[in-house]
């Protein structure tokens, strides 16, 4: 049994920490793969029947954390628009970061396992998901895939218990969907042998402002190839790197999010990923964090179900009638739940296949785009359920609809990953 | 030609007011009903044409009142969830508070004209729409519709300049959709001859924590019918009456809303509308402001796609071609423009209609329920535009989006409203 | 008063030969522009209120001859695939065919007036609407619009009165998005002067088995350029002219289909259009055509509203209760009723603009395409209401569905639509 | 290995009866579990990964008949609204009849094999499926699950062989969604001991105009309660039962339904099922058909995907690019392959559960309807990409379209289904 997994099994590590909740919800039957004898609206397909028993007791942990830890602070952290780096650390604690990775103090446990995790942290909160994504899936997933022992080393046991931060640059102002235009440089530094110097601006960066290691893909300029590059705050010279909050978020206001400038950076070769060159890195890092948040966004739609349900089952208008016996309102309830059900059982599919290395990029866009469309739809969907009261943000719905737009465009947008699984259909492409 | 129109006529007296716009769009082309031989994407069916010169003319003038004095704060203002008071005065001084109402200083437009005014705001933001129909539909309406002669005179003038501001408490905490199960109770003064004491609570009611004068409804404890009542702030004893402000909203955060709590507070009889008995008083008050929003959203949607457009000529992809030469993208601004189109002539149609006392509820529920949905179902479409940076408020697309929520489960859910024609098709009634 | 006009008031001319329909409709209330205190299903945003009395009364014409002529055969046309030729002879006679031409025997009607023709047709049948369309627009069009005065003189009285059957050749088997493409060629005939010899082919050509007189449009072989000819079947020599009928259509069963082939067959000079080259020729018969489909299509969403409503009424289901009264089924009516109502205010502004000269091809691409669209999407979804009884094909809605598919996809598919306002909207074309 | 297999491993021996097909479809890949290292379109989220080496085989076999023996027949059988009874002999040969029971001649192969085999038939064509589906699951099923031995035996073996023809017969004309309130009634024989007399009629009844044994589900007059019933058509005095065709349907037109009309029909109680009472003999079959439709209808929409994947790439427009380069198309091919894989795996782990008795009619629901929409939805979108071609049957996607819309009426229609599910969610009912 991992190491993660000793501490799974003694939850009540974290009980002297649980904050009462006002607006708590019903405490969800995490664990429990016994033969289905009834409908379970939280699971309609019965997807824990395909989950093993570390599985379901991860995820049960995690669960567990982030409705006890993370819930309590979402909804001013939200209005604030506030990220306590504190949670990573926090994270770090519970066995959440780079838990697919075995070493370097990492748990060690599946991909479904993983995506279970993303589901269980994005359940309270799409932003709190992006941050832990970013740490995992687009920092310590391309060290851990492309770093030198040395690489690995330095920095993923930190990384895993929270205590060093990364973020991930690759999208431009000018070069979102199209990141192969790219326009960020690295070139030899003309002083200092073995050095690059980097040079240009990422925008839309999770975690930028905090980042202790941000990883920079750059274009060598002798070769007009793609590189990726760990640059470590604390060795920048001052004026060499900036990396500027961005406020006023419509959407993810839980997390971080920021620019970085570099201004002739010098970077030691060492800090370069020795082999990997092209859109290739960088993609491979994307493909993990799509996958989480494939299965992530469920656990916020599951969440939309629970509190519409629980708003429909309570709310009384004409005659005393609870509004969930409505026609109209059990239908957005039943496309909401099937969405979910339907959701689930393809992402644990093609986690079991992603364990495998039988995923495909493909694969993993399907997943992406029709999970973010289908959560951000039904949220839309079921906060029609709360009427007037939806603006309030208590009820939490408004916030997963905000933060579940900004799923769907981020990590390659709704669009873009229809016209990729288009090619791979067509055999044409038709980005142009 | 009205008091109204001679101002119109003279725009330039707002200029020196105007504040230079650091992201202003193109001015549009407000007037002008000249021969159509081109296509213009800002008015596809040439909805002008309908129009009377003095419409194009208050159009034009409420339009740029709009863009010079409201575009430039909207931004801080929804982000600071702030509503500055004065904003009424000035409308007030343009004319455009009750503006459809003859007398009283007020400019005495046709019913189309009033909806043109609410276009021209909610172009700028729903919220500054909501302050402004509250005022004129909600307030000034009844008081000029079931008001003495008294009540006319002492609120109607102060109130069509903006100096008296006013609210409409209607919905209670538990009766949302269902206003006929009210609690609020007006019973006789047991010591006060002529006066009534009313009791109870109103929420979500735009405007309660500024006005000066409430108009609420109450259930007469005599007969239990419904009543509407004039509160007047200054001559409500202390402890009688409060009226906090409701915050962290998700939208309309330009608009200013809050509770409103009456205990014991004494209202002479003088302060009663003379004979509107039942839901019929406030229906009707709603029935105006229903239609203020149906053509208020489609400035909304129209400013939605201006800001679109623009961002798809600019934002450039792939080989350096802008995305809107992309026919996903083009395919969202057809399916925009032509909702927009259509929501307009049905509008106008519906208010020569009202103007000429043809209209039915019927009517006012189809066009505020179909114009909403579409103004909110496009917006949200047009926002996947904007890829990642929707989520920066910056592009003011993601604020329409939160804001046209609200407009469609206000004044009657969008559900509600389909209830309503059901049954008008049908002769059923399915509300339970 | 027009000729046609004279005819339209003496209704009674007809009644000797109705047919007892035993599936008939409440007759709907045809004319009546009289004040609106009730809602009316029927036409629920009152367009009536902006037709003339002439419009009315062609109106009420046309739907009597329709509802007691054409509805009674409907039903067994459609299963036979059979269309009697007899009917174009029908409709000349009512005054139907090329109304909107003045002179030449027909009526002068109004554009309005000759759309609400189409929608009288369209109600009963797609099929039937697609014969007249193509012999009034596509036919008599062209022949009015771009013909010498003999060819006027020789075609358009026969044609008036449906003597003359006339069909228009421009789609062929590899361009139907793309007419420009097309490959049909006229070359000057090697041994007789004054000639051309055309030689092509034409597929999904209404009435082409049947017509007398077909517009063809080829490229000169000398030019390139487009041009319109109309060959006379009668002098055309054995060989050269083939029409065959295509047949085990999925729609538009009751109107008769085929393809046009030509092998150097001979047209005389005079018998092409003297001036108009390109396709400005074919788009402007087509923009008239598609403009009677905008308004022809609310014809059937209508008659799909009131059968699916009269099933609600009737059916009874749970406890004896009329379908009509669950909520999922008034949502479908509301829904629908809406789209009719606003689809008809739309095509009625067009025709007001296209009478004076106003509307542009980009505004019939809009109706047309949002028409067609709605009116299929809302039949579809109103054929859900008669459950498992909508296989029965004498339910009416399953002929309604299927011939509104091919509207959708004829005289423009609804995409190509989106990408001519995309165009229109951007200034930037996305065909290629 | 089953007898099943045995024969499945040997397809050649259809090989002497195959057809050539004119319009044939490259051959499915139908069997290999390999490694996926490529995305595969027509399998784009590797369900055969969750197959067995037998199901795989079970499903190739079928495919194979299906292709080669159905295929070739159905374009003339639609068009001729014909179903030819030897069909079910043949399915019966190759061992698809009843292909779950255990014993009596038939192959005993799991949950998901049964429905692998009516997602390979309904590949060709829904009105097939539901000939076998009536035959498997609703008349060998209930006499497998409630017959007695006797019963079992007397009827099964020449079921399985497709030699005795079944029909199921519960919805009445006036009762379809409702059968609790069926008005078929049987009485004891007044004259006859052992015998009741049945009277009353069903409608929608597939195969019901050839079929030997009919389940016929009734009211015992002395209790109320429903029973059911095996009426032998051998056995019945004339005049006691009719069973005529009904014609000139929407859809399934290659299978054959008709009414079931019985006038004490005097039936012996060993053929009454000895102890299911109630609607749960029905809803109990019923669930195993429906489980059939929810992979039955991804064959067909898989084969709508298939059919306009080719048809885009073949059919050039605009400069001779094939439209499936174009982007509206693609997204509607990604949109369909994605619902395609979702409801594959969503319908393999319900039957995995139902193989294991886990589960529950809820999931049945769920699949059932989620799999009849999206399978509709699709199939008219995938329609839109042949343009006017449509029109033409020769295509088959329209066959398609029609015949899935029947898919989503019968067998629980998709909004009861709905309120099924929302019952299930909410604990409420809301159908009246």
């Amino acid at each position: 049994m991992s190491r993660l997994l000793s501490r799974f099994h003694s939850p009540r590590r974290l009980a002297a920490s649980i904050t009462p909740l006002t607006r708590s919800l019903k405490p969800r039957n995490y664990a429990s793969a016994s033969p289905i004898l009834q409908f379970d609206w939280e699971d309609p397909l019965a997807s824990k029947n395909l989950l093993t028993e570390e599985e379901l007791a991860i995820s049960e942990t995690a669960e567990r954390y982030c409705q006890e830890q993370l819930l309590p602070r979402v909804l001013q952290a939200y209005r604030d628009e506030h990220y306590d780096p504190k949670i990573l650390e926090e994270m770090g604690e519970t066995g959440l970061l780079g838990a697919t990775i075995d070493g370097y103090g990492c748990a060690g446990v599946s991909t479904v396992a993983g995506g279970l995790i993303t589901r269980a942290v994005e359940r309270v909160d799409s932003g709190y998901r992006s941050g832990m994504s970013v740490q995992s899936s687009l920092v310590m997933g391309p060290i851990h895939e492309f770093g030198t022992q040395e690489q690995k080393e330095k920095y993923l046991p930190g990384m895993a218990k929270g205590k060093i931060i990364g973020c991930f640059g690759l999208t431009e102002p000018n070069h979102g969907s199209d990141p192969g235009s790219m326009e960020t440089m690295a070139r030899p530094h003309p002083q200092k042998k073995g050095y690059f110097l980097l040079s240009g601006s990422k925008t839309w960066i999770t975690n930028s402002p905090i980042a202790d290691v941000l990883v920079i893909w750059a274009k060598l300029k002798e070769t007009g190839k793609i590189r990726g590059f760990l640059v470590d705050r604390k060795d920048c010279p001052a004026g060499t790197l900036s990396t500027p909050a961005i406020k006023n978020k419509n959407g993810l206001r839980a997390s971080i999010t920021g620019m970085i400038h570099l201004e002739d950076c010098p970077v030691p070769e060492a800090n370069m990923f020795p082999e990997v060159e092209g859109l290739r890195g960088p993609f491979s890092c994307l493909n993990s964090a799509r996958y989480g948040i494939a299965l992530g966004t469920m656990g916020a739609l599951e969440d939309c179900i629970a509190r519409a349900r629980t708003y429909a089952l309570e709310r009384k208008q004409f005659k005393g009638n609870p509004i969930a016996k409505y026609q109209l309102v059990q239908k957005k309830l039943a496309d909401a739940a099937t969405d979910a059900a339907y959701g689930t059982l393809a992402a644990i599919q093609v986690g079991r296949l992603k364990g495998e290395g039988k995923a495909t990029p493909e694969m993993i866009s399907m997943i992406k785009r029709q999970n973010c469309d289908k959560a951000l739809h039904n949220a839309r969907v079921l906060q029609e359920i709360f009427g007037g009261n939806a603006v309030s943000d208590e009820y939490g719905i408004g916030r997963h609809v905000a933060n579940l737009f900004v799923t769907q465009t981020y990590e390659g947008q709704s669009d873009i990953h229809s016209l990729i699984l288009g090619r791979a259909i067509t055999g044409l492409q038709a980005f142009v």
